[in-house]
């Protein structure tokens, strides 16, 4: 890579790889927790991605490239982290722990948006940098929610 | 696991892990880049590593555990993603993709910190509080610095 375009191009396919992985890895994580609200969250921001995902597709589309994952070892991590928390809690451990490993998910997406999102302004692709907010809005709220149900309930 | 407690401790070896790690990657990533204003950003976060190092050690003393790092695949996978950045990039996106690469490092501790901070002040372990809402303030502090030397001179 050498330009700022091809940097872009290659971040949008790790990302969609991502999100990809992302709504495999959900139902797994809220079958495991107890917690009904914490299920609900993980459900509701699994049908999320799923729209991300379409949204990515649209993003694709404006530099007329065929959507497409490219194995993103920092997701494949993530991911790996909280399946060790499914496997290896119980009680309180397993849903605080399977709530923070899913932010720290969140995380690393806001982090990528965020980059993405601005690379598309400097590159004058205005369709790209809004879509591309539109779904970094979604993971900080989602991660809000997250936030204020560990203090609310979930950490007690 | 079964208890926040024992949580809170494993999370804190996972992120004694990463900064060591971090501290450890750190320099690579500085001499890859070329902006010298981004070098310096990276230098001086070098240093607070090292120091936040030195602070996740009083945090393991208030738990009478000894400091350790148990392997953190998220960790390894970020700065995998990282190292990939260095050796596949030139140019414009060798320093853009470093620089974003590295926030999604600091993101990834913010959702750490964050969620020990809280699972501390649940156990009623105040210093530990204190200690890590410290990092977590300086964490937050870097990837600003970041954010900003992104828009307004490595991305162009």
């Amino acid at each position: 890579m050498q330009t700022l375009s091809e940097l872009f191009e290659n971040t949008l396919k790790d990302i969609y790889f991502a999100e990809n992985a992302i709504s495999e890895a959900l139902p797994k994580a809220s079958r495991a927790v107890k917690s009904a609200d914490l299920k609900k969250a993980l459900d509701h921001h699994l049908e999320e991605t799923k729209g991300q995902i379409e949204t990515l597709k649209k993003v694709f589309k404006t530099i007329n490239v065929k959507p497409m994952g490219e194995k993103c070892d920092a997701t494949e991590g993530l991911l790996k982290e909280t399946d060790g928390v499914i496997g290896e809690s119980k009680g309180v451990a397993l849903d605080a722990g399977v709530l923070a490993a899913c932010q720290a998910v969140e995380h690393y997406e806001i982090a990528r948006y965020g980059s993405l999102r601005e690379w598309a302004k400097v590159l004058g692709n205005e369709e790209a940098h809004v879509l591309l907010s539109e779904i970094l809005d979604q993971e900080k709220a989602a991660n809000n929610v997250l936030t204020n149900l560990a203090v609310s309930k979930i950490n007690h």
